[in-house]
């Protein structure tokens, strides 16, 4: 029980310290005028996919820069990079001991790298994971979940942190449907119960299905500015 | 870089106290002369699935056992209760804040409801994470991880330690291997480089695939009176 209680003090000091550094970092998304998105799955759900597809749709109507968190490789930069607009990689392993989530330091620690005021919508990518993302605020204005249909019904009551406080689910990889045993009723109920009202996007990184969808959601939440 | 410093220390003390407690589960073990596999992979990667399998092909021959962990929910516990083996939840939401991996304390927390005198092979099921549940011994003699092919072929470059501490890998849900782009060879190459001479074998708790083939090399490791 001592270590335990321990622990929570650790643990509510460095959430704190998160807290205030994440609010440093909205102050300066705000001076310069960037909304700000964090992108949250498991690994492997499509993030970098439905990216790329969002990109595409978006490039020649916004100014976007993307901050991209691993524990290692810039394979996800690499993918990226033919896009020719500011992107800063973030790697959590080297200078943090391989954490599994980035923190509002980790990207104070990338913004240098990154012309903000020039950048109307920054999207960040984070580690590949359901449970310490959701934790640590970073700055952003709305968080995206993107949740694949090949993981199962029952995930959102067995993470509810991670889906209670995502601002939008995108249920991606939908193309797979109908290979899998999977209840999309089901699926929606738990995430209704853990997260009511919730809006969601059924969407294929790979057809493309629901990618018009998302970016209409993404323009509406724009400041009136940069709504086309 | 004084946080980054002060995490470090931070971390390394949590780890040694780990593998201090870790050492205490293995004395443990060794005293009950149980086999303990941790069982490791993404969110919804097949785990539970190909533990049902695996039960239904040996819990005739082995006097078995299940440590289940999870963030919340008793979900993967109530489904495998019909086997009607010794069976403990651990949950790492209520008493640890919330953790993404099992540690060897809370292994320890469960141990006292299961009977290990009669348990020659417990298996773990940790939390579903790439990233942490690596970092933690829990006194296992052997780590096993699940992937499943919809994750996509760089995944052993992104998460290396995951993979670096497996055993054995079962690349599972291979039945979808026609409806995905996924490249079989490249995800392999990349196994075989952060982990050079790694086993795996091609799983599907759906079709069966493969369940023969990893019980066998399950039952291979048992000591030798436990073997058939």
């Amino acid at each position: 029980m001592h270590r335990t209680a321990v622990k929570k003090v650790v643990r509510e000091n460095v959430l704190d310290a998160n807290d205030a550094l994440a609010q440093a970092n909205r102050t300066r998304f705000d001076r310069a005028g960037t909304y700000v998105i964090n992108m949250m799955s498991s690994p492997g759900a499509g993030k970098t996919a439905l990216l790329e597809r969002t990109l595409e749709r978006l490039c020649t109507e916004l100014r976007l820069g993307i901050l991209e968190g691993d524990v290692q490789t810039t394979l996800d930069a690499d993918r990226l990079a033919r896009f020719h607009i500011p992107l800063v990689q973030v790697n959590t392993d080297p200078g943090f001991g391989g954490e599994c989530h980035l923190d509002a330091n980790m990207v104070h620690s990338g913004l240098p790298e990154l012309p903000l005021d020039e950048i109307d919508l920054l999207i960040i990518e984070n580690v590949g994971n359901l449970v310490c993302p959701a934790e640590f605020k970073v700055g952003e204005d709305v968080r995206v979940m993107v949740y694949s249909i090949t993981e199962g019904e029952e995930k959102p009551l067995k993470y509810p942190l991670m889906f209670r406080s995502a601002d939008l689910v995108l249920v991606n990889k939908v193309d797979l449907l109908e290979h899998l045993d999977f209840d999309m009723q089901q699926f929606l109920g738990h995430l209704e119960a853990v997260n009511p009202g919730v809006r969601h996007i059924l969407t294929s990184a790979r057809t493309g299905q629901g990618v018009e969808e998302w970016c209409a959601w993404l323009q509406q939440r724009l400041p009136p500015r940069l709504r086309e």
